[in-house]
This record gives structure tokens, C-alpha cells and sequence, in this order.
């Protein structure tokens, strides 16, 4: 039975709970159909670790699908990033103190990598299902960009790994309360929101669906 | 039995629901211990009418307590207005379209009342309970604002109604669905929002309780 | 030749400048046309202390205009305040490390007052004149409401002073610097926009002129 | 005497103007010392064409350096950006009413370049010299991003392009009289902030310059 791998972080930036974590850990041993078994696992939020973890995750698991989750603290939607690019700028220290600016993740990686999640239906499934999504084109330049460049560059030489990306989800409400004004998102519709996001991308054929053009670009 | 009052709108601005109603309408016929009784009521989204209607039904219901509820586009959490101010100046034309433009509500009122609802203990006990909220020092200029001035213009004169004033709540999530970017609540989050809302209000007698010296104020 | 009393604020909350100071004193000694002088001051960013310098300028001024200019950090547009409500409640200490919260700024005043400026006719003719404006329906409930409520609660026993009212404008460019993703505004936008403020004033005929039907309120 | 080419956009969106163009026709026949000359041009907002012109100028101008200027309506910060990617994705139809959704620009290019502009070193000497200024992650998905892709392809095969890259600019103040709300920058500090831009970079040597490490990332 073919592997989904799901991650999410470890809190950072002193909050007490990571929402990619709490929403992921509730899929831990679940099925999808009886087509797809899924693994899950917390990443620690440190650059270079981080992608470590994450890759001998994926050389364990030999998943079909991967996809990791991150908090977009302060963003509203669901908001499923199109593409990760080789720098690290780090706003604030990571959870081991690092704070690389400016480092090329990859040496020698290109410049970027295209989410090869099948963005557009994702988009609109979730919409299609009262869950407010949009699509993303910035990861940040954080751990977050790091590890998704990561899961690209590792899905560019193992072609059996067909589908990866990265999903950013808004706060819990119990974190927002801590942050007046930013948006939140309840752990019923981020639970609702996961389901969708791997139930869309186990059915979409990559090799024979149409892509769904909805336009979900930024004018900048 | 004493009765609270609570109040929805109907939809505007495009909408096809309007939160307030969908979340005030889950009230109708509830009690809260065996002390009071619950009655609610949509309010249409029209100046001048949405007022006559609520003052009918204060003059037929006599409650105690009275608390408006009404959307709050593009906020992202729960909204206590602290003030309703003597005008209106609509951006946009009512469900009737009416669009008044600095015109006073009750000509000789005063310029504004303030809410008599326990703002800062209503503040403390939704974010007790993990619910985002904060206080708001404008609820704007338009038909929630222009019923919250005619609700305490109403208690100003009608002791009887010890506790009045108006809520602002977000988008559902399926209206945010539509507004990219715009903040949502779940209606899970928003119904134990007002219970909560409803709940301190009775608890806290405003003869005797120590007021909660909780900022929520803002510079600008 | 009557008097217009123009005041800015000290710098507060850690910058190095005000820049409703560094407009206002641009305007020191000048005369508008050859019908009105203009007297400046700056006020202390402190509860209490700033009303009691206001009050001591207008007895001596006695001006047939006053306007007080204040800081809004973030904020985009020059940002006509409409009304000033009798309440305190500080988020961050003033600069005498007071931090009233829920205090009545004149106990027995009434809940609030609206400016006396011809908001209208200001709005109109800073955009006619390419000047990003607005109208405001909060000053917030820090130093800057405190002093419009205290301006306003002077006026109201002083019919010689015929215009008052208050106006919030945004970070110059070289505060911005400090705070990505602030909107600021520069020193000659500011400069023409106060120019123009004050012209308008003096040239609305409060009891002649017809108001000007623009609509510039919000939903919430 | 080398060549630096500066282009700016046509008006799109309903604008009468484009900032962009303002601006860099301020630059016409200007030299930099006595060692570059300036060529500017405006290019279409129409996916295809503009990278057609922009080619056709630098084929003619053979620049040693090349920045494209464009709007970023909203925006409050002169915004260099760090990035351009290989898709389109319309959110509105450019001027000659095409809308492409998810398109590549260059078949087989990759999937982004990073700008060759001396990035840090720019937004320090901005930030030093009282400008707002700030690293962008994403240029958007429309012609902007589109020009600035086809910028740094070309730059990729044709070396003597030594520095190229992309810079957004927020609204004038006559713009945002029309956008309530929006964030502005006036003629002068956009010209200034040309000229910083222009100066740093032909005095940055990319061979021998040590990177200034100042963190402009985002977490997300």
C-alpha cells in the first residue's frame, strides 16, 4: 500500500503549539480509502536539521506523496505555496539559535522548484468545501522555505516520490488570542482542510487530468 | 424569567447569509441555567426600519439584557464595540437603498453612548476560552453602528434593560470562501462565543463587581 | 486678527520624532492671508498634563480655530478625526509612564463629542489637491483622543472658538525606515496638506455653506 | 561610456498614470558621473510583447546594467525584488486583454532567477538615506514578474549584462486619493530612491564586495 507522508514543526517564534503539529499528529495512522496508508512526523524548526529529518523520513517511507505543513502566522487562508527557492534569510533565530542570511540552501541547486502538488484543484476543492484557501506564491525565506526546497530538490532525483509541496495553515484560535487582529483558522475546519488536501491529491492523475485553470496569481 | 435579547442581521452587500443570523438563530428558544430565557430576532439590514423593529421588540419583550450581533467583514476576531456614535455615512446603499450621508440618528441625542455590557469581562472570558477578541472603538457608520446608537438611546431611558450593546463577528468561513485573504470563525467558535457572551453578562452584577483592568485600548 | 491654533506632539513609544511636530513647526509665525495668524505648540505626550497645556494655550490664544495634529503610526492617509470619545485606555505607558485603562477622561462629560472642522469640505479638497485622505470614525483611546475630548470639552463652553477638531497623519519616510511595511508620507505632502487644512477651515462658512454630501464611512 | 537601461510600465488596472513611468522618464539623458550613460523606455503591459520590447532594448543598448521598474499598487515600501519565477497567472487581463493562467514564460527555462542587483546593499542605502524600503520574496505572477523573468533569462546568456534585476514602487499620492486606505510615496523620494538605486549599483563591485548581511526575510 502506497505511503502519504504528512509532517509538521515543532512551535518556534515562543509560541506554545505549532497548528502544522496539532492537525497533523490527529492523522496519525489513518488510511485513505484502502488505497493509501499515512506516516506522519514533527520536524524541528532548524535549518539544516530539519531537512535531515525530512530525509530520512523519506528514504524510510519511500512515500508516493509527501507533503509538508507550516505555520503562516498572521495569514487567514489555506494557503498552498507554488514554489520554493534556494535561500535561506532568516528574520529571527531558528530553535538552535541559527540565523543564516542569505545562504543558498543547495549549492549548486537552481534557483527554485515548482510545488509538483496539483495546486489548482487543491484550490478549489477546499473552496468547493467552505474552507478558505488561496494559493501562495512565497514560502518566506524561513524554515519553512527551507524544508520545502528541501522536499523538492529530494523529489527532483526520486521520481517515485510523484507528488510534493508545502501548505501553510493560519493560527488556532488559542494562539490568536495572544495576537489581536490576526486571523485563525478552528481545528475542525484545519482537520477538514488535511483530509481534502490528500484526498484531491491522491484522485488527480498527473499524467491525465486537465488542469483546472482558476486564477489565483498576485498582480504583486 | 427574566429575558435576554439577542439580535441578527440579514444578509447584505452581496451576501447570501449574514453570520450574526446564522449564529444568533442556534439561540432560539434556549435558557441559560434556570435563570433567564432567551429570545431572538433578525433585524433588517435598513436604516431607520432596523430600529423601529428592534425598539418593538424591546417593547414587547422587556429584557433585562439586550446584545446585538452583527458582520464584521475582513475582522478577524470577536469584536466588543465599546461606543455608538450619532450618525450615519453609508458607503454603500441599505437593503432598501437608502444611503445616508451624515445624517443624525435621533436629532437632540447625544453625540454617543457607550456600551453597558461588562466589556473588559467579556473581553477576558472569551479569551479565557481560546476565543480571539478584542475590543473595538468603532462600529463604523453604517446600519450596525446606526442600531447599536438606537438600542442605548433605548436604554437610556428604560432602566429596566440594566445591560445593552452590540458584538461584531467575523466572516463564516464559507463567505471568507469568497474575500481571499479575509479573516473567518467556525461556526463551533462563534456559538461558543456568544454563550460565553451571554453567560458573563449575566454573571457579572454591575452594582458590586470590581471592573477588569485588562488594556484593550488603541493609540490611533 | 483672529488666531488659529495649530499644536503638534513630542515623540512617544521609542521614536526619535513626531512628525505632527515637525509639520506643525514648520508653520511658525505665518499668516494666512492677511486674515488670520496662526500660534503653534507642541504638547507632551503625557494623560492630563497635555489637556491642562492645551486648555492654558487656548485661554491665551483665545483662537477662533483650533486644530491638533497627532501621530498615527501605520496609518496611510491624512486622517480627519470625527469624533473624540471620554474615555482612556492606554496600551503602552505615556511619556510620563502613566497607563490609565478605562478611566473617564471629564467625569460627567458627556460620552463624546464630534469635531467641529468642516470634514467634508477638508476631505474634498485634500484629494482635489492629490493629498491621500480619509475620515476617521476612532482617535483610539491613547494621548491623542484624550487631548481631542479635552479640546472639544473647551469648545464647548467657548463659543469663540468656532472650529476644533483633530487630525491624525502618518509616519515620515525616515521613521517608515524603522517599521517594514508602514505606509509614511513625506515632509511636503504633509506640509501642503496642513497648508490646505487650515485654508479650508477659515474658508467654510459654518453657517452659509452647504454641506458636502461625501460619503467616506465604513461598514464596521 | 557603459549603459544603464531603466524601464518603466504603461499604465494598467484603470490607472491613468503608472508610477513606474513617471518616474524613470525623470532619468532621460541623465549620465552617472561621467562614467554611464542612462537609456530609458516605457514598455507595454501586455504578456509576450513586453518581454518582445524589453529584448529589442537591450539587443540595441547592450547595458552593463539593467533595472525594470513597475507599480505595486498597495505596497508602502520601494520593493526590490529578490526573485522572478517562471509562470504567468492573471488575475486580470493585462492592456491587450490577455489573461494567462499558469503558463510558463520560457518553455524549458527554469523555474526561477534569482536578480542580480547588489540586493542588501540597495535596501541599506535606501534605509540610510530615510527611504522605506524592503526585499520582496515574490514579484506576483503578472507582467511584472513576467518582464523581470524574461530580464534575467536574457541576462543568463548574455554576460555583459552584469547586473539586472526588478523593483517595485507603491502608488503616487494622486493615485491613492482613489484608494482609500492605500500607502503612497511622493515623486521626490521615488526619484531620489532611483537615483540611490542607480548609484549603488554601479559603485557595488560584484567581484570584490563583501555581501552585507542585513536579515530581510520573512517567516512566511
Amino acid at each position: 500500500m502506497p505511503t502519504i507522508l504528512i509532517t509538521g514543526f515543532a512551535p518556534f517564534n515562543q509560541e506554545a503549539i505549532n497548528p502544522s503539529w496539532e492537525v497533523v499528529k490527529q492523522f496519525e495512522g489513518r488510511q485513505f480509502g484502502n488505497t493509501h496508508q499515512i506516516q506522519i512526523a514533527q520536524l524541528a524548526c532548524e535549518f539544516g536539521h530539519a531537512i535531515k529529518q525530512l530525509h530520512a523520513l523519506l528514504d524510510l517511507h519511500q512515500p508516493e506523496i509527501a507533503i509538508c505543513i507550516g505555520q503562516a502566522g498572521g495569514r487567514a487562508d489555506i494557503s498552498i505555496e507554488r514554489i520554493a527557492i534556494n535561500i535561506d534569510d532568516a528574520r529571527i533565530p531558528d530553535n538552535a539559535g541559527a540565523q543564516p542570511i542569505d545562504e543558498t540552501i543547495v549549492v549548486g541547486g537552481p534557483a527554485a522548484y515548482f510545488s509538483s502538488l496539483p495546486l489548482k484543484a487543491l484550490l478549489k476543492n477546499l473552496r468547493d468545501n467552505s474552507i478558505p484557501a488561496n494559493i501562495s506564491q512565497t514560502a518566506g525565506t524561513y524554515v519553512c522555505n527551507h524544508v520545502f526546497y528541501g522536499l523538492m530538490h529530494y523529489a527532483n532525483t526520486h521520481p517515485n516520490l510523484k507528488r510534493a509541496g508545502f501548505v501553510h495553515i493560519p493560527y488556532l484560535p488559542s494562539q490568536a488570542c495572544h495576537h489581536p487582529g490576526a486571523a485563525s483558522m478552528s481545528m475542525e475546519t484545519l482537520e477538514k482542510a488535511l483530509s481534502l488536501l490528500v484526498e484531491t491529491t491522491v484522485k488527480v492523475n498527473p499524467s491525465s487530468d486537465l488542469p483546472i485553470k482558476l486564477s489565483a496569481g498576485t498582480i504583486c
